[in-house]
């Protein structure tokens, strides 16, 4: 086996207070899998070589085996997360072998971010760009508000990404952003990039891609793949 | 009957392109019926004593036929759309009988707004606010990007609120905000109040008051709509 030169991080040590599970939000079932069971899955079909999951403390051996099968094309391997999202990242950073070139950092609750969006993060990171995000346009009008709910300003939408995971970043890039001091406001990988004065370039991002928070996501979540699943055969 | 005191305005004479559909997007079926007839139902079914839809250019009696049947609670009427959505609904204004006292604006491609939410903007108007939006929090990561897409920012969206509709003002001050000269940077009723220096308010949004504007959103549409016919009997 060659030395893995694009790795994925995944963090899922969190709990997904937002959905109302009682576990782990990568682990919440769609179509009868975990979140993360599909995620890993599409991350594992593409050009990434090896797939390493920041678990919930002491859970590994139980991750590991609910992943066994759904990794053909990578290798696979799991750590203790920590606190914060942020920290799972940067204890999973700080696992991967010395080969590695390319990160991606991907969502579990972004199950069915499409393959070809994986696939051109990783080839816009390995064509030269320090830090990829995808994103779309924001579709509904967006208003600033003060503290009492009035409004203060409508916000141009035109300049406005949401933005969405894979990730990716050359690895340098990603280890010098999470070397520096943690300053809490980042809500996304990119984030510290940006705060350590790197370049960050957005990509089209997928509609699939979309992240599964509310009830609302779940019921879209099921309906796609569903579809997928009819088209599929 | 007594003179309408509260009337929704839904303009609906724009084509959907973001759907790919080849008609008026607010004639797009939504489980076998037009979005238009979902919403229109929704709107009649509360507080609302009149609605007032604005259709494509000469083809008022078809959509009142289409309507048929889904306004039992409240009377209807269609008036000629404009180029733009601000034309339709200054037009829909113009057409308000003397007794309207509070006027909300609904996106007819927000089939499934629930009726709780068009009675919550109803009663926040006729508790004293001048003009009430429904929005929710962002849940994406936004970002500023430059002409190149590269990121200048990452933007605090805790201050941010996604908003929909039925927008809900009282007349006078709709009226005064459409009477002024347009600047065709306004994407939404309030934002015409916003420029004329009235004071809007946001109320929790629902989040199935989503708006049907990309395939996908199709999807999550008729699925919200088998479950609500699933629970429904």
């Amino acid at each position: 086996m060659t030395a893995p030169v694009v790795a994925a991080v995944v963090p899922a040590a969190g709990l997904g207070q937002r959905l109302g599970a009682d576990g782990p939000k990568a682990m919440h079932l769609l179509g009868g899998e975990p979140m993360l069971v599909h995620s890993v899955r599409t991350l594992a079909a593409g050009p990434v070589d090896l797939v390493v999951v920041a678990t919930p403390p002491g859970l590994g051996a139980e991750v590991l085996a609910q992943l066994a099968g759904a990794h053909p094309g990578a290798e696979l391997s799991v750590v203790d997360g920590g606190a914060t999202r942020s920290d799972s990242v940067r204890l999973a950073l700080a696992a991967l072998p010395p080969s590695v070139r390319v990160v991606l950092v991907h969502d579990a609750a972004r199950p069915l971010v499409p393959a070809a969006l994986v696939a051109a993060v990783v080839a816009a990171v390995e064509g030269g760009a320090d830090a990829v995000v995808p994103g779309l346009p924001v579709t509904d009008t967006v208003k600033q508000v003060d503290g009492a709910d009035v409004v203060v300003a409508t916000v141009d939408r035109s300049a406005l990404r949401a933005v969405q995971t894979p990730q990716g970043f050359r690895r340098e890039v990603l280890d010098t952003a999470y070397a520096g001091p943690e300053s809490g406001t980042a809500t996304d990988d990119a984030g510290h990039v940006e705060r350590a004065g790197g370049v960050v370039v957005v990509v089209p991002g997928a509609e699939e891609a979309f992240k599964v928070t509310r009830p609302l996501d779940l019921v879209l979540a099921e309906a796609v793949l569903a579809g997928r699943r009819q088209a599929g055969g």
